[in-house]
């Protein structure tokens, strides 16, 4: 694939909104054909996500209002990295801690997951978690959710009959679900 | 499951940044402690994506620059909604014909794709053509792709290693891969 025809190079950058979250840049860029147009777009420094699942084959996931949605989302647990240099596997196990009181003595990296290319600069580091042991949830203070756990098969039945829409959820529930049947 | 204790109320909302794609809003909310705090996420009509396999079970995909990441990334034909009320089915097919010149006779719903539940507003309808007849493709301006076939085993290989990753191109793949070995 000659990829040079189709690269987009940067003329200026410049940080429109510093939220608390958001941090949007509007750039002005060089099209391939030489043309100039803008890019909008959040930068962020990554995020992690966690299928957990237990020796009886459940899996744990939770119930969150998604405010841009209005309303409860089903998803792994997962949670932004602290910085961008933080180490992936750790900041994972924190969020799994954190959300669900779960530590996991095997961890699997199931790959990089991009949510949205076009918008966000966001990569989310997937990881599938099993030989788990249950403590304290450590939520933070602006943060509700609420835990379930449910057998896999089953959670595996809602991202295909379409109850579960979350992208990572869907994306990691699915690439576990391959990589067991390739096993057996 | 108890979903009232997640609830988050809106007090006001307010259009910080209203750019050609990125609509950024922060509102200021009730988190359901009763405690004040604010969200900050990006407005979308929505979006489709569609995964095109031929009669010789060749998968197209297509390459292009993305600038938030600084690289090509390789996706399905993808597109947003034209506005917020449009016919999702036809947004599709429109999307597919333009950026890859085809049209297909079978379409099967594949269901909803949320890329980032906290940032973004988007959906993301899912699709899987079949039957197809190759055309001319007809892309907008400041729009440079380049299309690929590729076997769909292949595709699914390159998903699992970790080639491929941007989110709504895994789970189309994913979940036709599933229907296709429920059948057998």
């Amino acid at each position: 694939m000659n990829t040079e025809k189709l690269i987009e190079k940067q003329i200026s950058s410049r940080l429109v909104f510093d939220g608390v979250v958001a941090h949007l840049y509007l750039d002005e860029i060089l099209l391939p054909n030489g043309e100039r147009s803008t890019r909008e777009y959040l930068k962020h420094n990554g995020a992690v996500a966690v299928l957990a699942i237990d020796k009886d084959d459940n899996a744990y996931i939770v119930n969150q209002y998604r405010y841009p949605h209005g309303r409860v989302i089903t998803e792994i647990p997962a949670g932004k990295l602290d910085f961008a240099e933080e180490d992936h596997l750790e900041a994972a196990m924190r969020e799994l801690r954190e959300e669900t009181g779960l530590t996991s003595a095997s961890v699997t990296y199931l790959g990089e997951y991009i949510p949205s290319p076009a918008l966000l600069s966001e990569v989310i580091y997937l990881y599938y978690a099993t030989d788990l042991s249950l403590g304290a949830q450590d939520l933070d203070e602006d943060e509700f959710l609420s835990v379930e756990k449910l057998p896999f098969d089953m959670l595996v039945q809602k991202v295909l009959n379409g109850e579960i829409t979350d992208g990572k959820t869907v994306c990691a529930v699915l690439k576990v679900d391959k990589m067991r049947n390739e096993k057996k």
